[in-house]
């Protein structure tokens, strides 16, 4: 049958309208999401267990592999333009496809529609098209499938449903650097120490680090064992370490050979067997570029060392994506990245890592499990949604991707059980957090919680694309699961959340997971606030929490509700006691009632432990957000407050980065200074004397707290 | 966070009680349906028009790119495996993984898992396992996401819900021909003959023909253009043939050099640029190595002769896929591809043809348009599996692909509008036939009937799979929609299904299509049947129809209600009016009335036509089943009829292919000889005197009707 011919249509959509008008600097592009998906794939499947890959256990997407690129052109002269394609592609100019795979292109003055298609299986389909106003970026429109046909007349099909989105692109501004040659950047790093082991040489790097191990001057015939450890323990166990090398050489020369795969470690055992010589050993430092624009200094140089402890530590699970460890998993938690998202908002600001991963958990449709499997992950995924908008109101972000949003939401409401609850079906995986003897039985409260959370996301992303229907569903279903929440969970003698229900009943336990959630949250009226604070959060009773992971929000909570010098002693114990013990970076989870290798085992393995994990970054966030104070109170920090409470601390000084600069805030007993680069701020503080301002007007709240707006650019000096 | 084991569970289900004991033949396998995708994006992505790249507009589907593999096997004693495999892999026997990549393995007697994960973007994991008993083949189970974990102390997620799939396989048997460098077959061929041309040489390979052009002792540099023609016209035409290749050489001393991309020509005109000097080219002629099992001769040497060039059509367009037509789409169009379907069950019987075809259109979820985009397409692949299952009886395709079915009728059933009926929405392309002035308006009954047929396959489907409850539905919904077929288009007066509705009220139009479908569907009672004979198939008022694609079943109707003779007259005019202008393979549009060049015209350009179309082979079909009379009454000719019917032949005989052979026929107008591989047949034959057979009991079933049983393997002589 049929010629089909692809059809001019130029269609105007309302998403074009929200695309502001972008200097013209000429990038690869690519269907939005793509690129994302297929680095997460290469990105996944680079972790290994004792030399073995092992790749993740759920489904991975692919990129759409045909893609067809476009944009209308109004050129005021003749240009010609250079294209770069990723993949087998076509040119047409006005609907006329050019001969062959041309490199450089005619276009004549006027307006003009300028396609690219573009078909690659293994790489994603990109485009760089480098004219003088013909440039590639995303103000080009792209689509997997148009719905356009001709008849035998050549008439053409009257009835378009073709949906086209924004070209998705990052910042690949080089044509010769294409998408598909993405590679972090690397830097040389020697060993600090070294000492003999029985039958190779130890060498230590002084601290935790990710890379290549790279072998000097290797000479003969053989192999070379690598053993690597986060801690000496490890790299000096040949049969239990998490990772090893062991590769074949044959030189008759001396050479130097870098190992193919990155990995985590502190030290490496180096072992040649017989005949194998070689110099010592010194590695390729792996990275991601992104800079620092959030800082913390204090008085007390214990918070100063865990401040800098866990921003190394989260540098180092940045990378390609935001991962939860560097040792071991390598992969894509939704759990792990929604904490390491809002550690970066308040240490690099790097949105493009930030919807980078949520695309690569997100993947494509159709959904066929929970996100990582993990019911709790897939609520954090919508949560990251929210918080990212928030801090960066990236509409288009939410507008391009709205549908995925959808799909994923219909899933969750398909597995609802007969309550409209979510309950753990075959083949979900309730995790909430790693703790002995916790019930993932029945109708888990968090689960609620977070899914009502989830579902507000929905009800404000439903609103940006004008969705009106959906928006009203998702409000009303939202509000409907809050009422059942404290309906079927609240228990008023205990004054809490219990953890679950069971047969329909309330069960007894009460654990802290959705009580600590609800004050951040802001679920719980004053009182039971209150109750929670008291009866679970400053309960000892309550089952303590051992990972930093979930340490994360209980300490937020607190801090919610105030009590910030006893989260600050909180974060010198518990962080101070990784320190005490060592740790160049922060733990998968940390017991301070252990003792020596203890520390290091997990999973019933003896190095199982990740010693390298973003969670345990959480003091970047906390003293940003709650002790500098800072946060945005409106999308993009169009109004935000900065609300700085020491803790117990002399002074403070910080800054915390914004979609339009930076806010930087110093704060001791006796003074605050201010100066921003957004606009209508509150500087709101406490003060037990009248504060004075030489520059601003500042209001009295009231019981002792008092309130001065913020204008952009301007230092403003309070006096205590 | 988190560690991840796979987990060892032995998971017993009941797609495995299907699988029948297979031979220790190791075969390339793979997850079932996605070499097929994969294939079909090669394939459908080889379309080019006037030398540039032409892919498909709809959305292009990949393949799963992490699998894991495994079986169970119980050894009496220890063996060692070969492991050849398509991508990056781990090996583990009994959930421990090996180091690295191993290319041989030991099993120690007794019963071991073998499992293997692959992850591959650019073509398809695929394994091949050579062991004596441990050897990759379709009794492998597959997935590409398994939902099971591990806690941190090591306990096992004790909800699995991870689908297993038997493993998806060809004819790979040899490890070294792996899937992704699979290959049509080639031959070199002559040209018959060639002329010189003003600047160049046009060649003459006698008969419509498929391959590379393969350019013999080139010397000198410039360019050699090539320019390709179904007709000779068209080959001589520089600016308006439909394909063309224009290749830059540099040769200092001769050497021969073969087009890269093959092509659909007869005639080739081959033009050197000045200081280019060639000997006569040759070709390598590329076709599927399938084989016929069918045939048929009589006494009309017109009709040997339409029956030998439909062999042909079919067999040049039957490759990767069945494609609708070799010069131009070469995509894989699911309305063209069923009458494919239907013409193999009378030709060479391929079943993985078919397959493979079936699952390239239907690809993979989501699904966001109809096949190809065509709403008709959509149901014809439903009709495909009905008819695959008659003819095959394969269950294990059923079972394997129940899901996809369910999903694609979901998408359908989600478009009904306020009636239940299919209506076109934006985006749905109602294609139906090439036809001046066709009505694709409103509610078109032809649609309608394909959906309830689709609908009833898919209520043979659930039942097969035990899927009671949608079984149910999808029997009641397909009951409903005849219910209203006859009810909103059967028009009394007019003894007809009118062609649509529009605003809720019948139209006064009448075609063909749906009341020739509503005959063989055998919707229609005796007297509506008589109705639609007279006011519609003969009737000369109700506009004609053009195309080789719907004659298919306007024929077929005829045939089904005994008109044999008239059709072997139409065949005679139609087919072979097309021989008579010189054909040497059937068109994809003939209209008796053009004249000349005009009968290379189509989509308004001069040679838009394709010469060489599927659809033109129908004679394959309608000989075999209607004319010699042979087809399956329950799947997999568990019974079947033998129905001769001479048309008006003197004598007929031939072969028709089944599951376990081929059942043979000779009828004359005074015997009648069947012989057949399959048990329980049964012969139905007309007769004016008393008939007389040998070696089997004739009944009398009155009105000169005579029936006979056929068991299997023993030739039976009637003679009348």
């Amino acid at each position: 049958m049929h010629n089909m011919k692809r059809v001019l249509l130029v269609i105007t959509i309302t998403l074009l309208c929200c695309i502001q008008a972008i200097a013209r600097q000429a990038t690869w592009i690519w269907y939005p999401g793509d690129f994302e998906v297929w680095l997460g794939n290469k990105m996944q499947n680079r972790r290994t267990e004792r030399g073995s890959f092992l790749p993740p256990f759920w489904k991975l997407d692919s990129h759409y592999n045909l893609i067809d690129f476009h944009k209308v052109f109004d050129l005021k002269e003749a240009e010609e333009a250079d294209l770069f394609v990723e993949g087998e592609y076509n040119v047409k100019i006005d609907g006329k496809a050019l001969f062959g795979y041309p490199k450089r292109i005619s276009i004549p003055a006027g307006k003009h529609r300028i396609s690219l298609k573009v078909f690659s299986q293994d790489r994603v389909p990109a485009i760089f098209v480098r004219g003088k106003q013909v440039v590639s970026d995303s103000t080009w429109l792209v689509t997997f499938e148009d719905k356009e046909w001709i008849d035998q007349t050549g008439k053409v099909s009257d009835q378009s449903a073709t949906v086209w989105l924004n070209a998705g692109n990052w910042n690949f501004n080089d044509p010769a650097a294409a998408p598909s040659k993405f590679r972090l950047p690397v830097q040389p790093m020697q060993p600090a120490a070294s000492e003999k082991t029985s039958d190779g040489t130890l060498y230590d790097f002084g601290k935790e680090t990710f890379g290549f191990i790279k072998l000097n001057g290797v000479e003969g015939s053989g192999t070379v064992a690598i053993y690597y450890g986060e801690s000496r323990e490890e790299a000096l166990s040949k049969d239990h370490g998490e990772t090893i090398d062991r590769i074949d050489v044959n030189f008759k020369e001396k050479r130097d050979t870098t190992i193919q795969l990155s990995k985590a470690f502190r030290y490496v055992q180096v072992v040649p067997s017989t005949g194998v010589k070689l110099a010592p050993v010194s590695m390729l430092y792996e990275y991601a570029d992104v800079k620092d624009r959030g800082s913390f200094t204090c008085s007390d140089n214990q918070i100063n060392k865990i401040y800098d402890v866990a921003k190394y530590t989260l540098h180092l699970n940045t990378r390609e994506f935001f991962i939860d460890g560097i040792k071991r998993d390598r992969w894509i938690w939704s759990g792990d990245a929604y904490q390491s998202y809002l550690m970066n908002y308040y240490l690099t600001f790097d949105s493009p890592t930030v919807t980078r991963t949520l695309l690569a958990l997100r993947g494509k449709d159709p959904v066929t499990s929970h996100i990582n499997t993990i019911m709790d992950y897939t609520f954090y995924w919508f949560l990251g949604i929210y918080d990212y908008y928030q801090y960066t109101g990236d509409k288009t972000f939410i507008r391009q991707f709205y549908p995925r949003m959808q799909s994923l939401m219909d899933y969750c409401l398909s597995r609802r059980n007969a309550n409209g609850l979510m309950e753990g079906l075959p083949g979900d995986w309730i995790f909430i957090d790693w703790a002995d003897g916790l019930s993932k039985q029945g109708e888990v409260s968090f689960e609620q919680l977070l899914f009502a959370r989830s579902l507000e996301t929905m009800g404000i992303c439903a609103d940006l694309v004008n969705d009106k229907t959906n928006a009203a569903k998702y409000k009303e279903l939202s509000a409907d699961l809050r009422t059942k929440l404290f309906s079927y969970y609240w228990n008023d003698s205990k004054q809490a959340l219990v953890h679950s229900r069971v047969n329909g009943r309330q069960t007894d336990n009460v654990t802290r997971y959705s009580n600590m959630f609800g004050i951040f949250f802001n679920y719980f009226t004053e009182a039971q606030k209150q109750g929670v604070k008291k009866n679970v959060l400053l309960n000892d009773k309550i089952q303590k929490i051992t990972t930093p992971y979930m340490r994360f929000y209980e300490l937020e909570a607190l801090c919610a509700m105030g009590e910030q010098p006893l989260v600050l002693k909180e974060i010198k114990d518990y962080w101070g006691g990784m320190l005490k013990l060592g740790a160049t970076s922060f733990w998968e989870e940390y017991n301070p009632n252990k003792k020596g290798a203890e520390h290091l085992e997990m999973y019933g393995r003896p190095f199982g432990k990740s010693l390298c994990h973003a969670w345990g970054a959480s003091p970047v966030y906390l003293l940003g957000k709650y002790y500098l104070g800072i946060k945005p109170t409106s999308p993009a920090y169009a109004t935000y407050v900065v609300e700085p409470d020491l803790g117990g601390l002399a002074w403070m000084q910080g800054t915390v980065p914004t979609p339009n600069g930076k806010i930087e805030l110093y704060c001791s007993t006796k003074q605050i200074k201010v100066k921003s680069d957004e606009g209508n701020g509150t500087l709101r503080f406490k003060s037990a004397k009248k504060p004075v301002s030489k520059n601003a007007a500042i209001t009295d709240k009231g019981a002792g707290i008092y309130e001065m707006t913020i204008g952009k650019g301007k230092e403003y000096t309070v006096n205590l």
